[in-house]
């Protein structure tokens, strides 16, 4: 790739960034548009326009800290710890090398005539020591917030539970509810509070979301009636639909009274069936509640059972992200699911590195042309050439990792984790491992593969000579790659064209009541599962790069830098979390920065040494401090991330929870529909003295 | 080594031990022994002939686990546990592969014609299988018989205490025992009782001990005086001695004034010493006391810190196996310490491998004809030189190892251990490591490679087929080892014959009291600190060897059946334990006996690839099933060996334990001189209502 196609390349993604951010400025002041750039405010019960005199930058740069976790909690505030630390050491890294490492770069050969390098090597030796201690300033910071977050008064249910699995056989003569309450009482005479077991609630799900349909529609059908009786005839028409396949096909009913007859049969069916599944469904897993943070803490902790496959404990995940149906996975079951997962990840990563390669290999024009001969007259073409030249394998590479983060979501639900947010960070581990793997060494290595495979074919030794030299050539697509991620990605990001789209069209066509036009606005979350191995991707090809192409610093500056703004925007109006893990994502993403650390201090070695540089053997001690460093920021701060300590749980709020709310916030939906004093929480409600306030 | 050299040795060996036993027999009637052959017992107040009629070994082989634990604790019955799991293994190897492999081995090169050997292939298949069941059945019981050790009544303090190390400095206007207080009884409300600061009490023990060697003398002078009253003049002679170096020079005192002078002159500052020790020389390190076993059990499992590295939690060791000195170092300080000794010990094993090696090229016959060849003569007696063949390499290697056990142990506690046992354990860890690296590798790989240098010299490439071809040879080494180490070694353990003079001597020209002869005659524990690694070596040995010379099943056979018998003797009749760790040691005991199962099982596939056995590829599934049967092993039991369950720690004994005594059991014995009222321990007590008996 020449120098005018990539100067092409990033000016077009800089004037579409241009353009979708004046797009968002218009669009975001028209009040209709309010519900898609402002609906966390608007959930919030907050004015979307409350500093309206401000610019949406003055804004993002104006917010603090502890505005950002009162918006949308602490995993996001982490989240801009993880962006802020980048951005320093890119920043760093930029101001110590670009001065040192650009001359290098120009002058490539006479590197041992350069005489700044011994300064250089000196500078980026203290750098990294920056870098290092910027890490572990990072993880106290984030520490402190998870800890501020648990010591909170504010109730958390899941702070006073632990979740139970592996319970052994009911012994005879005992009902699996006596068992578990038995056996805890036995060992926490004094915190107990009660127990919930876990049941197999897929009947009683299918039921539920089938009524609740009819429910939906049902108001559908009286929004359409209402409507049509204010419009057309004061009579109105009532609203029909076919039967049959689709709603095409089939006998024509009237719809209220098709709805209304569905509901009434379904109720009393769904109640049988919750009545039914807690008394028979009861699985071998169950949420136990205690009266003190400290004891379900303690619990949570501790090994229970002398056989370790028994009775196992972990800390209850918030009741909205249990994936109830692992929880009856019994302990070597998930032993084994998760080996054979990892089997199949191993599997995928290898497999994708074929249509990879190929893909990189064809779309260099150089490649195309030499294989497709009759393309030639296209590809001449000035204009084709660089436009295709720009973006053909960068569009090619983000359509293909864009599918599947979703695979691996099911894959890591499939190793049996109870916990949604848990499941998050597995896949976004994997989504990793994969993005690294495939993207950096896939095109790096298959890249230069392809077009000197006949070399190699004659002379199998030269194959590492071949991969030192022409890396190199890689370069400027990793730089496209890079610009057209930020201008444009973080463009669409801010503008939000597709949910703004998708918006109008269900609003005017699809939506009849106002809970399907909420629906229809209702955002997601920040979605860190593919996000943050995203960034991870950028920040190690950032790195690694910046010594043969120092250029890739300043993109990087401006992918993090952009990033930063763009999110802090989004956190602050738009994305509302869908759950909060406290910050459990950190050291997950401290241990990939050192890992891209290390992978960039390797590189730079192995460059130096290609080259013959000197003084490389001096750089030596970096990688090995790096560790030392990985080293001890897991055994100082790891432990607080799985475990909640002590004296976190022990600053008690003053006030005596309401330990009912705290029980029923575990009550499954479909469980909890109408009536909810079934026989399992009857039968523990009589046991307990009510002594807080019931919702 | 030819056959009638190893007759000789095995011979003599036997031989040997035949005196021994009878030797043992004869002894151990003579009342006068009864100290040195039934110390236990004594020690436990039993008649030492109890069971007069029978023969040791009859007693032996009826005694039941129940009376190795009430005699001599878990550990003990874990430690034959092992030996019986070890003696199951190969007497199940010998009965399967000593009829296929003797003739395999025999006709050797007519490998593929042996029909037998599919057979014996399937045999080797389910029998490694059961070895393998019969393991994890292993651990079970082991299992049981910790929870049992731990559910039991009988008080146990270290149960109501946990170890707090690494506190943070004193807050300002706190004193050391208000910060501990306030921080565990802010946690622990209702279950806290009290704390005991850990001291720096190397001056103290210093003086202590001065003074209690004074108290010795007295005794020892006073009772030498009470005897010349009694054999010679009626008014007696008071012993004098010099007070110079050795008692040899300087003026002439009466010992008995003198001593008491002493006494009197250190009590005062002993204890000024211990004031001032309770009240300034307060380390950052405190034993916590809880007044329910499960308390104690759950907190030392659970972190307290948001930062991990302060007020670090551990159960508290025995109060008699603290390493007192230990609990100060600081959390990164004993991390590092690890690592350093790790490396230190790394380089012991490559250094120790050097003269190993060169010994074992030297100590073959054939070898010191061929360097020292002034030699000859006297090597070519028909005599010197087959017992010369028979003992020489053992014995250098005997005592070799002999040396290192204190090293390890040195360096064990060297990395900040807190307990006495743990120290032992991973001492023991690491001599095995020492003595397969270098004993089985060492003297394998180095004595083939001395004969062979001079052909590696010519053609480096032949060095595989070197190492393949003649590893046999070595086979009949390590059979006389094996033998040599049973019949002597258990020989000299059964007879005592070193212990039996040492206390003779002592008691006829040395002890004039009676505290000294029961100093003379105590003995010491099993010392599974080397006990255990040797077993390994000999476990490992034989397996490996096995394969290659199958007469060494047999060697095996006889040495674990006959430690199991001798040392049952010993540990019902001699040995007291030291500490009690309820079978800490075995989940490391396991994990070497599948390593060298494993080592085992490649050893089998690599020989039968050297003599291209087609049915080799199909044993590939036994190591790794190995390895699956050990990651379940780990899996299913090791977290009960390292923390204490809470279902077993929550069978509380009926009776309220005193809680007093569980305090005052931790009280350094030099601290606890005449008064144990002093400021530390009376301030905690006032604050308790003494609700236990005091003792």
């Amino acid at each position: 790739m020449d120098f005018s196609s990539f100067v092409t390349s990033v000016g077009t993604s800089f004037l579409i960034f241009v353009v979708l951010v004046l797009l968002y400025v218009w669009l975001s002041k028209k009040p209709g548009n309010a519900v898609v750039y402002y609906p966390n405010r608007i959930l919030k019960g907050l004015d979307p326009n409350e500093k309206g005199s401000k610019s949406w930058i003055q804004e993002a740069l104006s917010s603090t800290e502890q505005d950002v976790i009162s918006m949308s909690g602490v995993d996001t505030a982490v989240y801009f710890v993880f962006l802020s630390t980048v951005l320093g050491i890119l920043v760093i890294s930029g101001l110590v090398l670009l001065p040192a490492l650009l001359p290098i770069a120009a002058t490539d050969h006479e590197l041992r005539n350069v005489v700044l390098s011994g300064e250089a090597k000196n500078k980026t030796f203290t750098d990294l020591d920056k870098l290092s201690m910027a890490n572990i300033q990072a993880y106290k910071h984030v520490s402190a917030l998870r800890a501020n977050a648990l010591i909170s008064p504010e109730l958390k249910p899941e702070q006073y539970a632990i979740l139970v699995r592996d319970i052994p056989p009911v012994p005879e003569g005992q009902t699996r509810k006596e068992q578990v309450d038995t056996y805890f009482k036995t060992i926490y005479p004094d915190t107990f509070y009660r127990s919930m077991l876990v049941t197999d609630n897929k009947e009683v799900n299918k039921i539920y979301k089938e009524l609740d349909g009819y429910k939906k529609k049902l108001a559908r059908a009286e929004a359409i009636y209402a409507k049509s009786k204010a419009t057309g005839k004061p009579e109105g028409t009532r609203p029909t639909h076919k039967t049959g396949c689709l709603g095409l096909a089939g006998k024509s009913v009237d719809s209220i009274e098709f709805y209304n007859d569905k509901i009434n049969e379904l109720t009393p069916k769904l109640e049988a069936e919750q009545k039914s599944t807690l008394r028979e469904k009861q699985l071998a897993a169950a949420l136990v509640f205690f009266t003190t943070r400290v004891a379900a803490a303690s619990a949570a902790q501790s090994l229970h059972a002398q056989m370790v496959d028994h009775w196992t404990v972990i800390d209850a995940p918030e009741p909205r992200q249990i994936i109830w149906s692992n929880l009856k996975i019994k302990f070597f079951e998930r032993q084994g699911r998760q080996y054979v997962v990892y089997i199949v990840v191993a599997l995928t990563i290898l497999f994708f590195m074929i249509p990879i390669g190929i893909i990189s290999a064809f779309t260099t024009l150089k490649n195309l042309r030499k294989l497709l001969p009759f393309l030639k007259v296209i590809l001449d073409e000035k204009a084709v050439r660089t436009v295709l030249e720009a973006y053909l394998p960068q569009l090619a590479l983000i359509i293909f990792l864009a599918l599947l983060p979703k695979f691996l979501l099911f894959l890591s639900k499939t190793e049996g984790i109870p916990s949604e947010s848990h499941a998050v960070r597995a896949a976004s581990g994997k989504y990793f491992y994969f993005s690294v793997l495939n993207v950096f060494i896939g095109v790096t290595v298959g890249g230069t593969l392809f077009s000197s495979f006949k070399a190699i074919q004659k002379d199998p030794g030269s194959l590492v000579r071949i991969l030192g030299n022409s890396i190199p050539e890689n370069a400027t697509f990793f730089l496209t790659f890079v610009a057209l991620k930020f201008f444009v990605g973080y463009g669409l990001e801010l503008s939000r064209l597709v949910p703004l789209i998708i918006f109008h069209i269900k609003r005017k066509y699809l939506c009849k009541t106002e809970d399907e036009v909420k629906a229809a606005w209702t955002p997601g979350d920040l979605g860190y599962g593919t996000r943050v191995p995203g960034d991870m991707l950028i920040i190690t090809i950032v790195l690694c790069y910046s010594v043969i192409a120092p250029l890739i610093i300043p993109f990087g500056v401006a992918y993090f830098g952009l990033g930063w703004l763009v999110l802090r925007n989004q956190a602050l109006k738009v994305y509302v979390p869908a759950y909060e893990s406290n910050g459990r994502l950190w050291p997950h993403i401290n241990v990939r920065i050192i890992a891209a650390l290390i992978l960039y201090q390797v590189t730079v070695l192995g460059y130096l040494g290609v080259k013959k540089f000197v003084y490389a053997p001096f750089l030596i001690p970096l990688p090995i401090l790096s560790l030392i460093f990985a080293f001890i920021c897991n055994k100082k701060f790891y432990r607080a991330f799985h475990d909640t300590a002590l004296e976190v749980a022990a600053r008690e709020s003053k006030e005596t929870p309401s330990m009912e709310q705290v029980f029923r916030s575990f009550i499954p939906q479909s469980l909890n529909y109408e009536k909810n004093d079934d026989d399992q929480f009857e039968d523990a409600l009589s046991q307990v003295s009510r002594t807080g306030s019931i919702v």
